[in-house]
């Protein structure tokens, strides 16, 4: 079901202080810069051997990054696993019992399909499943 | 500097059910599982992908890990970067003056020597590198 780690997702308070961070300290290359309006963040993608690291802020007064970044501080907010399938790996999950954020895939970033396993199942760590978009 | 991402390391409250989550639910083939009495941790150590998840519970009064969940809840804890010479990683960091909580390298798991970056450099997320031992 799973082929690798898609993304790693930081919860950041300034987005522009901490892209100064990654590639000027940690020499990492910028991949992308997104504002997701409907889910309230900016994000800003790393590319490191493979995988990423996604820098996410909270640009709304609700979003569930600035409610975190409340309650637990800045850090690592979640972990995204990439997948074939989005939709064959929810029902998998199903019969398994695991409760989903997202019954349904949703769209996520550069035209992804992505769904969230709720935490209450998975020892109350924040999972992701990623299906990239299919290269033409 | 940055090889790419040696592992993400997850502060867990129980290991057994955690270990049991990884294998079963989510079908990860455990690697390594040991416990590190001079840090106060018992680890378990996931294949994804070319990187690794790494399941940390903390055995002793006073580790970090317990401090962590204590004040933060179960969650990621660092990001592991691998990278090939880790005195060479700090010494670029001391110029570009970072902190560092291990200015000189410490033994870590599986003959690797690993140092932390002080999160006060890094907008409070905690890295740390490895140098993994060389393969003979």
């Amino acid at each position: 079901m799973i082929k690798g780690i898609d993304h790693i997702a930081i919860a950041v308070e300034n987005i522009d202080a901490a892209i100064e961070l990654f590639e000027k300290t940690l020499g990492l290359p910028l991949r992308h810069r997104e504002a997701v309006e409907s889910q309230g963040v900016e994000t800003a993608t790393f590319e490191i051997g493979g995988t990423a690291i996604e820098l996410v802020q909270g640009t709304t007064e609700g979003s569930p990054i600035r409610k975190f970044i409340e309650t637990k501080g800045p850090g690592i907010h979640h972990i995204a696993f990439e997948v074939d399938d989005v939709e064959g790996a929810i029902s998998a999950l199903k019969k398994k019992e695991i409760r989903l954020i997202d019954e349904t895939p949703k769209p996520g970033k550069e035209n992804s399909r992505i769904a969230f396993i709720h935490p209450k199942s998975t020892q109350k760590i924040l999972f992701e499943m990623v299906e990239r978009a299919k290269k033409m």
